[in-house]
Parts: C-alpha cells; sequence; structure tokens
C-alpha cells in the first residue's frame, strides 16, 4: 500500500486524531498471525462521544453516516499506531462490523454503515474494500449511535 | 473437501442461487491469510428480500429458520464465487454469526440459526461444522429477520 | 505461556469448569490458520443458566459481570479442551465480543463486559489482554444477560 493515507485524508478535508486509549483491563488493538484485530471503536472526538442518541430517532442518518466515518476515523488512528506509523505495512482492510444503535423501524442500518466504508476506501484506495455486517443493535456505551470494530490484513 | 457440494444439496432439493452483489463500496467477501471473510447475507432471493419482520412477531421460528437457510446458500454461492468453483479449495467452514431480529420475549435465536447450520452440514459434511454465536438483534437493513456472516478457511 | 493457569484461577477463588457441549449442528470451537474461534458461550453453570432477564432491568450492573466471568470461565474451559490442557499451546487472547441483552437506557455495556476482560487478565496475565467490544442487543438464547465469543492465538 502506498504511503499517502493522510495526504489522501487530507484531500477530502479529514485529519485523522490521536488514537483513543481504552479504560480497562483490554487493549485496542492485537495482531495475531498477521491480522489486526481492532476494538470496537466509537464515534469519540477531542475525548468526547461527538454524537449521542439512537438513529431513526434522535439522530438523523446523516449524522449517523458522520458518527460512522468518525469511528472510522479512529480506527485508521489505531491501525497508524499498530504500524508505528509505517502504512506500508498495512495490506488491507478485511472486514468491518458496524453496530447501529437503532430505534424501532429503523432498518437503514447500510446507508449509515457506508459512512465508514466510503471513508476506508477514501483513505486507502481499493485496499479499503471490504467484507462488512451492519447491524442495528438495542443500546451502546454512552447512547452512541454506532461502534465499529474491523480486521486488516498485514504485510508479510 | 469432495467436489459435490452442489450434488450433495440437489440430494436435499436445493440448488446454489448466483451469489449477490453489494451495492456500495463494499465486497461479499474478502481473502486474508488462507481465511474468507464474508459480508452479511440476508434471505434474498432473485434480487428480492424472500422474507421480513421480526421472528417472534410477524415471522415464525419456521419461517426464520427457512430464511437462515437461504442466508446459508447465499454464502455458499459467495463462497463458490470466491474459488472460482473450485470446492477443493475450501478447507472447512469456521464460524458463523447470526443475528436474528427478535420481538421482545422471543429467545430461540439458536433454533432460527439451525437453518444455516444444518445446511452447512448438509452441504460440507463435517467439513461443514463450525463455532457460531446466535444473537438477537434490534433492527436489520430492509427489515429482514435474519442476517448471517461466516469465516472460511481455505486450502494451503 | 506458563502452565499455571488454573493456578492463578485459585488464587482468586475459582475454579474451571467441564466445558459445556453444544446441543446442535455445531462445535464449541474450531480451529483455522492458527487462530481459535470460539463459539458464543452462555453463563452456564452445571448445565443451566446461571443468570437470566436483561441488564438494566432484572439484572442488575454487578450480578451482569458475574455472568459475563462465568461466560469467560466456560470460554477458558473449552480453551482448554482445545489444546488437551496444554497450556503453553495458547499465544493469547485475540480478541472478545460481548453481546448484553440490555433494557432500554442501560448504556454500560462496556462495565459488563469487564468481568471477562479482568477474568481473562487473572488466568492468563499480559496474555489476556485483548481487543473487544461491548453491545447491547434485544435478546439472547434462554433469554440470558451476556453471550461472549472470542478468538485466541495458538502457539505456532
Amino acid at each position: 500500500m502506498s504511503m499517502d493515507i493522510e495526504a489522501r485524508l487530507a484531500t477530502v478535508g479529514l485529519t485523522l486524531p490521536d488514537a483513543p486509549s481504552p479504560a480497562a483491563n483490554y487493549l485496542p488493538y492485537t495482531i495475531a498471525k498477521g491480522l489486526l484485530f481492532m476494538a470496537g471503536q466509537a464515534p469519540v472526538r477531542d475525548g468526547k462521544y461527538a454524537f449521542t442518541g439512537r438513529v431513526g430517532n434522535e439522530v438523523t442518518v446523516e449524522d449517523a453516516q458522520a458518527a460512522a466515518r468518525l469511528c472510522g476515523l479512529n480506527i485508521l488512528a489505531q491501525v497508524k499506531s499498530a504500524v508505528a506509523g509505517d502504512w506500508s505495512r498495512v495490506k488491507r482492510c478485511v472486514r468491518i462490523c458496524g453496530y447501529i444503535s437503532s430505534a424501532p423501524g429503523f432498518f437503514d442500518q447500510p446507508k449509515v454503515l457506508d459512512g465508514c466504508s466510503d471513508l476506508m476506501v477514501q483513505a486507502l484506495g481499493d485496499a479499503g474494500r471490504h467484507a462488512r455486517s451492519a447491524l442495528g443493535v438495542a443500546a451502546l456505551r454512552g447512547n452512541v449511535p454506532v461502534v465499529i470494530d474491523a480486521v486488516f490484513e498485514l504485510a508479510d
């Protein structure tokens, strides 16, 4: 993968945040057998939840997409930390799973997750294209509308 | 794995559909380090959702099992596409995760997911036996009752 | 990893149960490419669900943490079975995903999952530290409050 990921993001007006630290007995990511497993990332900005509420109720699809994109930025920040800034060690985004806190009658979970999927392709090009699942859950920590976890493949 | 997967399915009256294409910036599956990661598959038949509603409410357990089996057929169709029809490249079904849109008070998620688990064993024999999780979610795209994702192991 | 996992657990008053057997066409775990994929484990003790109900409603956070710890003990029992008791074959806990049956307005899913995360570190030390996602779901089999699945890395 070319090393211009942050330059690519800059062209769409995005910058990578610092990688948030988890608060308990777990890690933001682990690496096993060349796969990078990312802990669920929330729409955190500057240490605070930037969005709260359920999609289809207090949160619009547009805001939920922005929240999913913010989750994606935090995922990329963690990936950068995992490879110590050397993006050539990242082979591809393998899979993301998006958990969307959904009000009754809200069935557009994929549209929400597009906020993250599109970001991955903006950042990584073809290497950002991934398998995914988009799921409507009952509730998420801190009442955030979206949490996304991911698996990346590292170069051999 | 022997190459008679479609013959096996025919004996139970099933045929593999064409592999559905995703509608956005993602892929139906990715391959990394010899593992095939499948995007969440819905109960799609001929390009349309064949079942809608929540299990325990508008959808019976029997219909939900049929929906889970249809998700499984779509998974197998994607696997076939991933290995270009060469089933000898598929070593086993490693894991499935079933997301079941559940009405309040519905607690038989495993019974629903059996529709897919049984299909995997019908199709692949012992190589179809897998680890799994069966979860009751709040809502799924297009109001379908079941979405299932999966991981397969490919031959070295 | 040192082989004193059960001794470590004994120091905090815990013993590993026998590994529960699944009831249908699936397996408690599978191994592929050096990764151990664990089926979702429920808070089963002596063959029965030890906790039922939704967290934030019938089930307190403290009881849900105990339920998550019990899921974790069942996970470790399955790991032990997978490596035939030889803990030196277990390299690390890679990832857990906790599904918490959540009453409306309950947003402390991570606090519940700490019951399992803390256990992993008590049992395995640094090798027990993992990536994770904590999710609030609508319902789980048998009305249990928590199901947890996991991925472990095996030694080469």
